[in-house]
């Protein structure tokens, strides 16, 4: 495929606001992990007018979902320091972001405990712990990851879900020139 | 990855329901093409009384879509012989779909003909012309296309999820035994 997406500069919104829909759904497929639907439906809603706007439409789509969307959403994303990571079939995008949290170089103990609270996460709540792993260093995730295990289902949906749209918007900043925008939501 | 999907043999319900999420991603992910959040959702609806079941609760996903998503699930399948298809980038499902059909073996007029059209198709509608391929030979591909193009945007997104369905009850008889089920909707 074209990877625009893989030329490593960013991209002016005008130049977004021209992009045929299979071009769009290649460059901004990813910014919900493994959802290219999400950009797909939203393509529709353009010119968009800067990056903030066209995460808000992303941020909508996901709100209008069934629940069950947004936690399926959910569970198209990988366990932290887990299975897919060992293995080394992280995407681009998520591989750079657990490598930025430190959650790719624990100590043993670190890394057993880390597993244990992923497997009692995923076997309470059906999907896995989602934190953004670019604003949280490792002490931090295995700390939330520890609290946030006594919340309810509801709970977690919810917080899971605004983790993954921090996620996208960080996403959004490195394809999109963002002059003049705010870098945190 | 481990590839349940990929060992020849068709599942039994009953497997079906024991699987973890993450296995039944693996194994369903692309029964509504790049789509992997329409197995991701209907996961906690197992158990699945049969193939039938697990579809009709994959339909019901899709409808209770905003309508940009069920648009979005258009836009995420490719043109029939086209770009994708050529560069031999088809997902393994489309490609043996595509062949099927025929539409990889066309003449060189019938190829002309439908590249102008796929192209006119997504000018007018902003998505692909989507059919299930299994079920129509070139001629009708050609006709039906030639057909729908006169369509308007809202019976061609109900036409085209229509197919959609389609596509994804002739996947999942591909992954899960369906002794004693219809295998026509």
């Amino acid at each position: 495929q074209v990877t625009l997406a893989r030329q490593g500069s960013v991209m002016q919104v005008s130049k977004v606001n021209a992009l045929d829909y299979e071009e769009f759904i290649e460059v901004f497929g990813n910014v919900i992990e493994h959802c290219p639907l999400c950009a797909a439906a939203v393509w529709k809603h353009r010119p968009f007018s800067d990056v903030r706007h066209l995460h808000e439409e992303i941020c909508r789509f996901i709100d209008d979902l069934p629940v069950a969307g947004r936690e399926g959403i959910l569970r198209c994303h990988p366990d932290l320091a887990g299975r897919l990571a060992r293995a080394g079939q992280l995407t681009k995008e998520s591989k750079r972001e657990q490598e930025a949290a430190g959650v790719t170089s624990l100590t043993p103990e670190e890394s057993q405990r880390l597993d244990s609270m992923n497997h009692s996460y995923r076997e309470k709540f059906g999907f896995p712990f989602v934190i953004c792993a670019r604003r949280n260093k490792k002490e931090a995730i295995l700390e939330g990851l520890r609290t946030r295990l006594n919340n309810s289902l509801e709970a977690e949906v919810e917080k899971g879900i605004m983790e993954v749209k921090n996620i996208c918007y960080l996403r959004l900043l490195d394809l999109v020139d963002h002059e003049g925008v705010e870098s945190r939501l």
